[in-house]
């Protein structure tokens, strides 16, 4: 088995090797789209059963809108086309015919009246289709969400963080207040920090965007920023109150109690595929994959360990009957029983894979009663008694969970580091790295100002933090509240 | 709440509107792409659950493979290239820039070397992919499905049963031998005539297409064939066996046990939203959808019927009881008690949705600790022992499964006719439609000659019919058996 790269050496290298080792995703031959692998992806589907589970317990439904939305939409809303026309996949044609030498070339003759763009993100298509759902106030709030993939076409990609096509959830949602708009945009931010610490084990920062970082057509945007063990930020989800940007751009309107007409307001917030380079970066060390036991496909495996096949017949009924055990309390367990690889070649395949516990069954173990369970985020191993398991097991991946999370908010809390100047700024950035809080005056020159010299940006304005009277880092006016800047994916 | 066209009197007409009012799909602005509304895609959902859970059950694992096929992937496979390249969106530009007027034009500078297809299936890239999963027997067999978009550009497009962009799974699986890969093929066949008769109570024939009706790339397709309440087919579900011609098309090899190169065998499979269609069309009535249980997003709908505060208050009582007590045995119920709506519109429009039980609760069912039980599969109404409920509903659901698919089973068997004659064949083709059983002598010609003159297609070859000797209804010729004739959506 091919080893990884160290993290300290080459952390990127390490990235990009880990997801290719894991069978996570690979590069596809085009360019900028991968191929998610199905390891990966029942990752990615363990996310998308959490995620989803609790939309609609807050009371929202999936629906499916077009993949292709007509050129002029993209245009109804100033800022929203100067946000995406850049990266944008067209359509320009429908048909392809034989060249003549045994290839196909694009029919000239069959080219669109108007162009279609594939949904860089689907705002203005959902919006369009809302202006015939929405008459009344009855019709709201509308709580729509949407599993779908989209493509923004990126010059620089990378797996998972950064890809041209990738998968995600929207939802689009409309109100016919402001306040219930707003409420709504901090309640998905808030599903999205659950998610992300109790089932990712990531600690994030709940946050708003400054209006440089502002999604293209919202009023607020609100953030989850989470930091990598290289020291950069990664943002792992956004929410936006959309204010009736959108509903006048495709003129929603509804009729209020009172009889009047009023453009209704909007959010819309989403979660991509994104999230998988978080959780890898998070937790992963130089052995590989850490998952979470709440989004691990296998949770325990089982390897036995034997010389003859007498032995093997008994520990391969010991392990069959831990495994129903475990399974019967929906741990997803596997028994590997391979003859074809050595144990030694299989434990390290499941540490690359980020199994969260390891069973390893020998004679010795069936004469005593016992097993060895190691746990893949310390890697301490401890002998069990075999018939405790259906208690030891459930309490051990709680206790993994909780761990990784304990793990990744300790690093988070020693690498954010309040500066009051901007010497110290610079230290810092170039140095450990990290959240950086520090104040800031509240226009947009300084912050591009900062992130010319430095690359580091506002991540967020933190929602828990208290309000503190300073003086900018950079340009040393009046600032009421520090922010979190850093460098970032 | 505005009437449906009868069935019998425009059954096109029918369909579309029911599509629409009961809130299943609409067309969008995009010519021939759809918005699954929310009602609609949960009973997808469902779908996709039922059938996910399947394809794991046999050993499959979802993956996702890009949206974008080179335009030269198409043409490495040759009459996979004949069979789709007519029907292709093209991606030729990869950026928008400003018109100078507030628009946006395609960025001339801005185009593709090579062209990319939205993929109307995904053979090419996925088998493009295999090459470098696949070295040796250890790989095989690799067993693979994917939930996703594809793209076909159809002139002439109907809510779920043909428009251009469609959600689908397609399952692509490698194997070591032509016999595995043949035993895969039926398989999921098998899987898919399952997934029919017992969740959407729809009876279907297993067959073999003619090599006319094959899937283009494939050495053999097999297919599922449903019969609609029009008298016409509707093909539900293919799965294809491909031969080495994918595998020879991209050069994946595997080394046998016995240290040889050789091609390896591959299978695709594959349902889409056109199941929607089929489950529409083959059971509703012109009072709205009649949905088996298993499938209905809503299964039970309670309805208070009351006339002060003070009955709506203890009607409500006991309506939540019962709902919890369903809930818990996993039924899904909804409780009405809008006060915006009366008993008799609600009742109209549960039918129109197809909501298997609805149960009426009136303050004189309190007094007798009865309630009013309603199908919608038969109509019929009856009394209940509202202490009953927990034991009486889950009976009366799976009667209703088995009753709907029982009718629907009857009316196949009374419209398939078996034929001698050319004269009966257009008698009956004419008139009540139907699958026709007749015998053909196998050539491509006479199935040719055969749809010019009627526009009959040969559904399937089926799969357990026995063989009898005969002679071809329009030839005359000698024929081996009986093959399935209809019109067809």
């Amino acid at each position: 088995m091919a080893k990884l790269p160290k993290r300290s050496e080459d952390y990127s290298g390490w990235y990009n090797e880990l997801v290719k080792t894991a069978d996570l995703a690979e590069n596809s031959a085009v360019r900028g789209c991968m191929v998610i692998k199905p390891y990966g992806y029942s990752i990615w589907e363990k996310m998308q059963q959490a995620l989803d589970t609790m939309f609609k317990e807050t009371g929202h439904s999936n629906a499916y809108f077009p993949l292709f939305i007509p050129k002029s939409y993209l245009s109804k809303e100033a800022s929203h086309v100067d946000g995406f026309a850049k990266e944008c996949a067209v359509v320009t044609h429908y048909r392809l015919k034989s060249d003549g030498k045994g290839g196909v070339i694009v029919d000239p003759d069959a080219k669109l009246d108007e162009e279609l763009i594939v949904r860089p993100t689907s705002e203005t298509v959902i919006w369009s289709t809302y202006k015939n759902w929405i008459q009344s106030y009855r019709d709201l709030p509308l709580l729509i969400n949407q599993w779908a993939n989209v493509v923004r076409w990126e010059m620089r990609t990378r797996l998972f963080l950064r890809t041209a096509e990738f998968l995600w959830q929207e939802g689009h949602t409309a109100h016919a207040t402001s306040t219930e708009a707003i409420a709504e945009t901090k309640q998905m931010l808030d599903i999205y920090a659950h998610f992300a610490e109790n089932f990712m084990a990531l600690p994030v920062v709940k946050g708003v965007k400054t209006p440089n970082e502002r999604f293209a057509g919202a009023l607020d945007t609100y953030c989850i920023e989470a930091l990598m063990q290289d020291g950069k930020a990664l943002q792992a989800g956004t929410s936006h109150f959309l204010g009736q940007n959108f509903a006048k751009a495709f003129e929603v309107k509804f009729l209020t109690k009172e009889n009047k007409q009023e453009y209704v307001w909007g959010t819309s917030w989403g979660v991509s595929t994104r999230l998988m380079g978080a959780l890898i970066m998070a937790h992963s060390d130089d052995e590989g994959l850490v998952l979470p036991p709440k989004l691990a496909p296998i949770q325990v495996v089982i390897v036995p360990i034997y010389k003859t096949d007498e032995q093997r017949m008994a520990i391969g009924d010991k392990a069959i009957e831990i495994k129903k055990a475990l399974a019967s309390l929906g741990i997803s367990v596997k028994y590997d029983d391979r003859d074809t690889q050595t144990p030694g070649w299989k434990f390290a395949d499941y540490e690359l894979k980020g199994v969260p516990v390891r069973i390893a069954i020998g004679p010795r173990d069936l004469e005593n009663g016992t097993v060895e369970v190691a746990r893949r985020d310390t890697k301490t191993k401890n002998i069990f008694n075999s018939d405790t398991l259906d208690i030891e097991i459930p309490k051990l991946l709680d206790n993994i969970q909780a761990n990784i999370y304990a793990k990744a908010l300790n690093f988070r809390t020693e690498n954010t580091t309040k500066v009051n100047s901007w010497v110290e700024f610079k230290e810092i950035l170039n140095g450990k790295g990290g959240f950086i809080s520090a104040h800031w005056d509240g226009t947009p020159e300084t912050e591009e100002k900062i992130k010319e010299e430095t690359k580091a940006t506002i991540r967020c304005i933190p929602l828990d933090s208290t309000s503190e009277i300073g003086v900018c880092v950079y340009s040393g006016k009046p600032s009421a509240q520090r922010v979190l800047f850093a460098l970032s994916y």
